[in-house]
């Protein structure tokens, strides 16, 4: 079965947590809005098409099904693909662990708009400095922390148990978008995080993973994303 | 088994989505920290007790296992307790309706700390007070417009399917935080959510459910919570 994948064009967004374990998967997918363009995704917002209707992209297609939301969508595949252990109790792990990597995510989202999703970036500018300082300062510390701690706890390279699982590829998305958004503060915080370091490296270098990265799908981070570089947010 | 609730005392939170499943339930659950008090919480955090280390509460001890991330934890409990249906596409569908209610909770959260989570809401007041307006006439009109059409292309009463199910109690607390939180913009909402209300009148009148908001355990909504009413960010 060929996966549909439905996600914004023009940027990796969340859409990129999905692309990856798809890639590192080497599931069979199509792209669908990169081929058709993002008007192809409004039925299925409108709850025009059969299945669980998203709230918002990414959402895939598979067979009859929908299925929205990030980490559910990784859940979904996982099992299917050999991403993630077979038993209940470690995928209800990974899911936490998914869920927490989302918390974060959602927090870089609202360093670039912290009072007004609907507006730009540069009508919140004072909000979002101070947003960011508290982001940078007090967030990527903690969940740096969290995240570097487990690694530490377990075998030093896999965050659940002893096996590569789709979460570690999101953990090499989060390391990488915050290395473009917060190149400074990431720096600062080098010493502190050799295991995920390890863990970035180890995945940028799987075979499928470099592929992709090397390849025109991998589109770079821009300031229409989710990590986004302004550099008066990464001042320390 | 006797399941162990960790969560925050003196505030309903996050928490409050995980005891209205295990009070709907009618599950054996002991409320740890509102017995032993907050501090009980911590070693679990530092990550010195077996199981999987939650990055913040809430999170529940079932036997061996610590499961964290409130849409985990329901997905967790529902099978157990007849609170979702058994197929594999329903339980991910739930999971995607519960995420996007988490997503929604959230957004609740930065209303009152828009640009810093470690400070007071009086430190950032003026910032709040932009981040609500968009909340107000922004966010909570989609959200709920987007349940609402889902309960409308359904039986018109539960969000899932002909049953009852999880989502509908977390829904159920979503729109009483908000009705909480915000009651001129929910008054001036009411006209376009009627099956959403009804929703939430069911579920207010299941009988374990209207026994446990009449109880003790239900402690009201107050301004350390998610759901906070402050006049300021609630006019129109």
């Amino acid at each position: 079965m060929r996966y549909e994948l439905y996600y914004w064009t023009g940027i990796q967004g969340r859409g990129e947590f999905v692309r990856l374990a798809l890639e590192d998967a080497g599931a069979a997918y199509l792209d669908v809005a990169r081929e058709q363009g993002d008007a192809v995704m409004m039925p299925f917002l409108r709850g025009e098409k059969p299945g669980a209707r998203p709230f918002a992209p990414p959402f895939l297609r598979a067979g009859r099904q929908v299925i929205a939301q990030t980490a559910n969508i990784l859940a979904f595949l996982a099992p299917r693909h050999g991403l993630v252990p077979a038993p209940a109790a470690s995928q209800c792990h990974a899911m936490q662990l998914q869920l927490t990597i989302a918390d974060m995510v959602a927090e870089v989202h609202d360093t670039h708009h912290p009072v007004a999703m609907e507006k730009y970036y540069e009508e919140q500018r004072p909000e979002a400095r101070k947003r960011a300082a508290s982001f940078r300062t007090q967030r990527i510390p903690k969940y740096l922390g969290y995240f570097e701690q487990i690694l530490k706890q377990g075998d030093g390279r896999h965050i659940l148990g002893r096996r590569h699982c789709y979460v570690d590829l999101s953990l090499f998305q989060l390391m990488a978008g915050l290395d473009y958004a917060f190149p400074q503060a990431m720096k600062s915080l080098r010493r502190r995080t050799p295991r995920l370091r390890a863990l970035t490296e180890r995945v940028a270098a799987r075979p499928r993973i470099a592929a992709y990265l090397a390849s025109p799908r991998r589109i770079p981070f821009n300031e229409a994303g989710i990590f986004r570089h302004y550099p008066e947010l990464d001042r320390t």
